[in-house]
């Protein structure tokens, strides 16, 4: 008999025998939960909550040492601790998931109508002959009068020049795609159109395929942003495209060739299924897409000037949401399809905070909200007594794990989780493999941690008598890893430098949410609701990031990890008229707080630099 | 003493010594006035009308014995003969000028209001700031709300990426070009924004470049349409189009191409003036464009399919006045830059011929009204009782020499009058050369001169018999010119298949005239006024037409030959709104005749081969 185990919010079902651990039971589901001690039950890594017991084994003594009352109370368990007798439901706290897990976790989606932006209509037109000699775009004007009501234009020739062959190699009969009274789309009927949402990262691109029909996502999938090669960050691309000529257009080129790449992969994707009657997927069945982005990433990708936003005061051309025609910048989508930019803040914080504010409704908010969205810039919005104002600040890309000794980005290998008990340090890689470096949550982590074991100070020094100190080449450094147990044969350390990186990244962004809180005139005791938006914000210990002061002390039940909510506001974007109305109110609601001009931002920067 | 004469309708003024003969003063004009005589007074070609003959000499013998009471009696004198002694008006009748001289006269251009598409804005922002961190394209839409009443909206990224630098660059000062509420151009201030009309005949293509501020020409300019190279005529380039993979694409390309070289020429004609301070001209200045064409060559500009257009029952892709943005058919104009084609019609009866009708007011005509436009196909358009008919008839390329023996274009050396006076024929050629050949009114003439003496009879057979007929290879010929005098050393001929080429084109167009009239229920003695448009159309003589049965036998009196209107239109459409729109309505008036289908064309059509 197999007991059927049901993981939420990821949504994976497992079939069981009776008697297997939480765990184990997640393991075989692809379900990452934290295991920092391989499952001796000494980490308090897996904690998972249960609403009914019913069917699981009692807290054993190992959980009753490491769980306190409350915890148990409300149902927490260990993963590796607790064993499943009858068809159990198990919740998973983004704290308790390895990182590659969490940064496939959405979040929870707001509910929202689909309301597509591209109404498709099935015709039958009456052939042309003789004694009608109506053109073709106006035959098909008047079928769409009479069956939709509305007046057809056209903007692009591409659309227009399919419209002789596709009548007459379909008996007449054709499927049009129209955005209001725009012809975007011509096809034979029952050809799947296609809408694409993404979410344009420093780093990170997250691409959505949906159907535009039914509002069923089809595919998703995330990839780096090529223009790396040509800057880590914001700035550094900025300078590229100051410094070479034609910089933008390679950037911009960079983007482009990726983004139709990413519209192939998701195509293929959407029709690898079993089912060998299902239809074909073609980027060229894009009719709509939703695009975000930081101010700078939206101006690379349609070729817009970035000197201005580079230099104080730090101008977009363009902050408006904007329709633009996809071929003008080289996608290949439809011929008629329409790319939708949201709209730009002011200064960097751009359409992609934007779209994060949509997806967590945070502007429907009442009390005192922070929605932050950390990547190589954070953006940071504050909702407080109806007024939303947002900042951001340079955090840098050391959370990605650059400008770290042994940095990387979350992949396999990199030490995610860290854990210091009785002045012995454990770890945990993603994928359970050997070391090879570390990334941002276990840096945060691995900061944390020697804080509390007294390893290092609030300045951030390392005290060289602690026994997890050593000597560095120059500084004082903690090994992580030894070489004889790394993927790559060297040790694995943390230095002082790297300390020196995470607390100026930290400061960046708590001086941010300081003046922030200043601006309204409340302080972060007042704070109901903090949200944490982004891949890198999902995986953090949320513990681990109040201990080294980079958020503010509140209490640990008022954080809430939301995954990508730009790509998920994008999305929502895509398929409601009414959300993407609504995200066009809140740019014009929020109020910026350009921090480089702010007089306190310095000395809220210096404070903050404190662990 | 210099004495001045006035050239009209061209325009031009010369001074001469006093005793010049008006054909002299013309030559040193630089007028074409017909001399096929060369000035002996024989051949009454150079024909002149004065309304005042105070300055110049009586009525000579010669004169006497040419003209005819009547013309004495309204001031009609030979300009051979004519001499002048003080200031005089010359009135050249289109008859008497030489084909190269009416294909520059564009016709009486109907006044009209220059109402621009385009209004310009020169403005001046407040610059940018720390306190005052609006967007480029928000501060900008600002200013024109401000100073124009409209919110702005641009469609194009490339117009739109022109806005951070050129504010940055002119002290906050900027030219914006608006097209209703769309941003079309940015500009520094002073940059002149210009137009251009262009008419892309079958065999021609003219050009026109406004100012947009002021409504002035500012150069014109005719080129070949390269499409030649694929294929002579509107049906030949619809077969290569289909028999050749990108067939369209390689016609579209050929035309794109010579556009934008024309715009070039185009440009710098108007900045070679003498002016050292005139603004320099580009392309990339010229923001809006007015162009028509047959529907073919409508369809192969754009792109669209024309397969379609070639087969039964010859519908066109679209027929509805369009805008479409220059850069999606690769003119290198302003990046902004709107290209508006006229409707078109019906089958091959396109935006040029509904262009002409525009120029020459035709459907603000009362009583019975028939307009044409004579070329590789002729559009015929009748005006009657308040009805606007049109049909297209292949009239085919023997009027621009083609499938001629002898046959040329019209350019120096081609045989452009003929005239026979006691059975011995006189010539004129282009450019006064030796000849090298005939082209289309120079045949008419020839054909009309033949029957006049009898040599040729109506079934357009040639009487061996007659002294100015020899034997040719197969069939009788007439010698035009001896091998002996002409420039290339061959006998130019006159053939019997010659004669059944221009019997085919012009029983074609005789028939659509015929059809056409029964249509209406009117006969050709109802018609009022009958113009003919098009460079052919405007050198031919109206006499030999009507002498050998094209056009139906009505006093000469009510044609009238008025060049390249459809040009004109093209740029009274281009000028003004109100025009534009007139021609929209045009096209919803006219009702489309398919000859193609009527069960009396064929006996039309026999009946009008008779000469």
């Amino acid at each position: 008999m197999k007991i059927e185990v049901d993981f939420q919010p990821i949504g994976k079902h497992v079939e069981i025998d009776s008697g297997t651990t939480i765990l184990e039971a997640a393991q075989e589901a692809g379900v990452g939960i934290s295991a920092i001690c391989g499952g001796a039950g000494s980490c308090g890594a897996c904690r998972v909550r249960l609403d009914d017991q019913e069917h699981v084994s009692k807290p054993n003594e190992t959980e009753i040492k490491v769980l306190d009352s409350d915890d148990l109370a409300s149902g927490i368990r260990l993963a590796c601790q607790t064993e499943i007798y009858g068809p159990t439901r198990v919740d998973v706290p983004p704290e308790s998931m390895t990182a590659t897990q969490r940064t496939q976790v959405e979040g929870e989606e707001i509910s929202f109508e689909f309301e597509s932006p591209i109404k498709i209509l099935d015709l039958t037109l009456t052939k042309a002959e003789a004694i009608d000699l109506q053109a073709d775009f106006e035959r098909l004007s008047a079928a769409v009068l009479t069956n939709n009501g509305s007046t057809l234009h056209c903007r692009r020739m591409n659309v227009l020049k399919q419209i002789p062959g596709l009548l007459r190699g379909n008996k007449w009969k054709i499927q049009v795609g129209l955005r209001g009274d725009e012809l975007v789309s011509v096809s034979a009927p029952g050809t799947p159109l296609l809408g694409m949402a993404v979410d344009i990262g420093t780093t990170k691109v997250a691409g959505y395929l949906v159907d535009m029909a039914s509002g069923k996502t089809l595919a998703l999938k995330g990839i780096m942003n090529p223009q790396i090669a040509y800057g880590e960050d914001v700035m550094a691309r900025i300078t590229y495209s100051l410094m070479h000529e034609n910089g933008s257009d390679v950037l911009q080129k960079a983007i482009i060739h990726a983004l139709n790449e990413l519209a192939v992969d998701l195509c293929a994707l959407a029709g690898a299924g079993d089912d060998t009657d299902a239809p074909v997927y073609l980027p060229t069945q894009i009719v709509e897409s939703v695009m975000v982005g930081n101010t700078a990433m939206h101006h690379l990708l349609l070729g817009l000037p970035v000197e201005q936003l580079g230099l104080s005061p730090y101008v977009a051309a363009v902050s408006s949401p904007l329709d633009v025609k996809a071929d003008e910048i080289d996608l290949a989508f439809s011929p008629g399809a329409t790319v939708h930019l949201l709209a730009n803040i002011a200064g960097f914080v751009g359409a992609d905070h934007l779209s994060m504010l949509l997806a967590t409704d945070t502007h429907k908010k009442k009390g005192v909200v922070i929605s932050l969205d950390i990547g190589t810039n954070t953006e940071i919005t504050l909702v407080a007594h109806g007024r939303m104002i947002a900042c951001s600040t340079a955090s840098g890309p050391a959370f990605e794990g650059a400008h770290i000794h042994d940095g990387m980005r979350a992949a396999d290998g990199a030490i995610e989780r860290v854990q210091i008990v009785d002045n012995k340090l454990a770890f945990q890689t993603i994928g359970h493999t050997a070391p090879v470096g570390i990334c941002g949550s276990g840096i945060l982590d691995a900061i944390a941690q020697l804080k509390l074991c007294g390893a290092m100070n609030e300045k951030g020094a390392l005290d060289v008598k602690h026994p997890l100190v050593r000597k560095g080449e120059k500084l004082p450094e903690v090994l992580l890893a030894a070489a004889a147990i790394t993927g790559n044969g060297h040790d694995i350390v943390l230095t002082r430098s790297d300390i020196n990186e995470i607390q100026l990244a930290k400061g960046a962004m708590r001086a941010g949410i300081e003046l922030l809180l200043d601006a309204a005139g409340v302080t972060a005791a007042d704070v109901d609701e903090f949200i944490i938006a982004g891949a890198f914000g999902s995986y953090i210990s949320v513990e681990a990031a109040v201990g080294i002061g980079m958020f503010p002390d509140i209490p640990i039940d008022r954080f809430r990890q939301v995954g990508n909510a730009a790509g998920i506001g994008a999305k929502q974007a895509l398929l409601s008229t009414t959300r993407r109305a609504e995200a066009a109110g809140i740019a014009d609601r929020v109020e910026y707080l350009e921090l480089t001009v702010s007089e306190q931002f310095q000395a809220q920067f210096l404070k903050a630099l404190y662990m």
